[in-house]
């Protein structure tokens, strides 16, 4: 396959022209009306079925200099590059808005070209989930990261290498085994790693808890041992199951209220917490008052998805990340589509299951990106998926030949990328532009 | 990290001593008491905790010849070949009873040290998922695969590559589209490519229904059209829904009389079908009878895993596939664990989901392989796993402080190996003798 040659490493990323469509962070912020319509505007019953003009579909057309969606073998990822920045446009100038640092999290894209453009110059700040992601943007010149999974004191001698690189790399703790280790293995290693403390905002996984004694008695561990309090961080991941404005924004000022508690225990205690990081794209996105915050870490923000969708986060049109599919089969009589896109390429992830519209394993769009509507991918096994119309729905089922191709929005873009070895990078059209490998992997 | 070498390439399949203790396929063929105790036996509540003497885990430790499961940094894979030795063992015992020929499906372990170990010799039938697959086998060795997936029209100047190159590859088909694609594409590089008729066994995804007409018609074409009719294909993915022995063996025999009676149409009409494929893990292991079957395809009883427990095709001792996670955190209030293993390391199936018994995302053993009996991964985010007992558990949430490794069964082994690069390769005991690559994409 002719694919696209990888672009060169440390090109800094342009900011597009402004794409903001009257669709910024917080939609309509005036009441949950405005956030009722501005979900419903995401969600899919409402979309219409594609111009009849689009065209017929040219499965596995070659010759161009260029290859084209046509062109790869299915199933592969399509990452689209101006929708990205025009998500990137949007949150850079939100967190302005709010006075806070943006920190993204890396973990939605897990490629070195992606990280390159999601921060622009290199040496912005950063968030990563795996030490393998911070040895690869390390090495690509990232130098201030989070490593946002508490740390397992074994991963300690690979947090040193990176800090003996330069790379301002920090950890996550919430207990004293942890602070233990990395105060022993700064006092080995000769220089402090500075460490966050990890608060609990919504209970929903790590954390201290707001109020508790040993936030003040872990950041004196941390100051006087060896290592160095970096500040606090809380994650409020149960910002995915509010489905309302008011809720959204409640939990938003209630991620910050816990940050920045944490922060006023640490300074009363006359120790400093330079740092206050809160996150997760929803809680940032529907955030209106930060005061007191210094950073927002956000991942999923960068390549949107269904969940964002249905969160209210984005529109469809906000969706970067896609699964070009090709149909093999048919079973009219139940009304299905065979696609070779299955859970090894679209993940097993279920993440609108729970939410107001589910959108089964995936919403199916024609190759050019247009969602049918009610078109879903219903099951998934490892290599087929099967494709129908959404439950309810009086739209028939579209017509699409065996060799047809698709594209399948995920419910979950983090769960989809790391299916993949590579995006076939598109910038609103059809043409494979950049061919960007993803880090997979620890 | 201080990995062992992976083996060379092409090497043998030595058979195992006889492991088989008394739990060979239809494991008590004699009612459905029987399997209930069959089945009962490899559930996790019955499960003892890990003797008293099984003596401390050391995470971390470093320094010997060989690393072991206590020194790669965590989340990482085990496959113990042991076992795998032993499944392999059964199966090649029950499909030789079975007078059938074993075409094992090699999209469970997607690795070439593995398939040559599965194959024994790579000049063995075995089933792939993906041309990949079909590329990497073919070039260790592989000469005679099946790609069970319906093929998309655009693929076949692979299969064409493939088949110059003396692969015996063939296609399924279940449409005129996709039969007069084989057909032009076989006459275009002057070479039948062979193709099988996929016959829909059980509703649950592809095929042509059994009696239907196309079956001769399709079958005709492609033998008149330039290709080779090599016969019928059918796959009873229904059995993972099949929850007694009864159940269970009317399947399979569902599962040989769809098959055959297509083959049987076939002959009927003058055509030949030298090949009548049926497969599934559960609906091989579950058969009593294969008259006028020809070869079973069969993939994930190699590693099993935790559907197949509690399908009652393998006990708990039989699963040749784990994590190894570390403990790094603690909410003693909510009864949890937090460890690194999220769903980047074990992925989102939720195979146990719907069966007697759920296990979540995945049962927890020691680092020797022992599950605790009720310790199960209850949520997981992108890489935090959360632990506790499961639903109903008396028993208490073992004291597992920060730094523990554990291991934990997955849900589904075809799954979870995809999330990862490689095999640590261990032989029962915790080191790692080999490493095998996994191969990932399309």
């Amino acid at each position: 396959m002719n694919q696209a040659a990888p672009p060169p490493m440390r090109q800094m990323w342009h900011p597009p022209e402004d794409p903001d469509h009257g669709k910024g962070p917080g939609c309509n912020p005036s009441g949950e009306d405005a956030y009722g319509a501005c979900a419903a505007r995401a969600f899919g019953p409402t979309i219409e079925l594609p111009a009849a003009d689009a065209g017929p579909v040219h499965p596995g057309q070659e010759g161009d200099a260029m290859s084209t969606l046509a062109d790869l073998d299915t199933p592969f990822l399509v990452l689209d590059r101006d929708r990205m920045d025009a998500n990137l446009a949007r949150m850079r100038r939100h967190a302005e808005r709010l006075g806070v640092t943006l920190r993204p999290h890396l973990k939605t894209v897990k490629s070195v070209p992606a990280a390159q453009r999601v921060l622009g110059d290199m040496a912005n700040p950063a968030t990563v989930s795996t030490l393998q992601e911070a040895e690869a943007f390390a090495e690509a010149g990232c130098t201030d990261m989070i490593y946002a999974v508490g740390i397992a004191p074994a991963k300690l001698p690979r947090v040193i290498a990176l800090r003996k690189r330069g790379v301002d790399l920090a950890v996550v703790v919430d207990n004293a085994a942890q602070v233990d280790a990395v105060c022993a293995a700064s006092r080995d290693a000769g220089t402090p790693i500075p460490a966050l403390l990890e608060i609990d905002s919504d209970g929903h996984r790590s954390g201290l808890r707001p109020g508790d004694p040993q936030i003040v008695a872990l950041g004196r561990a941390l100051a006087e041992g060896g290592a160095e309090l970096r500040g606090v961080l809380t994650h409020a991941g149960e910002s995915y199951g509010c489905f309302t404005l008011s809720e959204q924004e409640a939990l938003a000022a209630k991620e910050r209220d816990v940050a920045t508690g944490a922060a006023e225990a640490l300074r009363a205690a006359g120790l400093t917490c330079p740092v206050v990081s809160v996150g997760s794209t929803p809680s940032v996105h529907f955030a209106t008052d930060m005061t007191g915050v210094t950073e927002v870490r956000a991942g999923v923000f960068t390549l949107s998805d269904l969940v964002m969708a249905g969160l209210g986060v984005g529109g469809l049109d906000d969706m970067a990340l896609s699964v070009v599919a090709t149909v093999i089969g048919h079973q009219p009589d139940r009304g299905w589509l065979i696609t070779d896109a299955g859970f090894m390429a679209l993940s097993r992830d279920r993440g609108t299951a729970q939410m107001p519209v589910d959108q089964g394993f995936g919403l199916v769009a024609d190759l050019d990106g247009r969602p049918f509507g009610d078109l879903l991918v219903l099951k998934t096994n490892q290599e087929h998926g099967i494709l129908g119309m959404r439950e309810g729905s009086a739209a028939p089922l579209p017509e699409l030949p065996v060799g047809t191709r698709l594209r399948i929005y995920p419910n979950h873009a983090c769960a989809t990328v790391a299916m993949h070895p590579s995006f076939a990078v598109i910038a609103g059209g059809d043409e494979i532009v950049e061919t960007w490998p993803i880090e997979r992997g620890w």
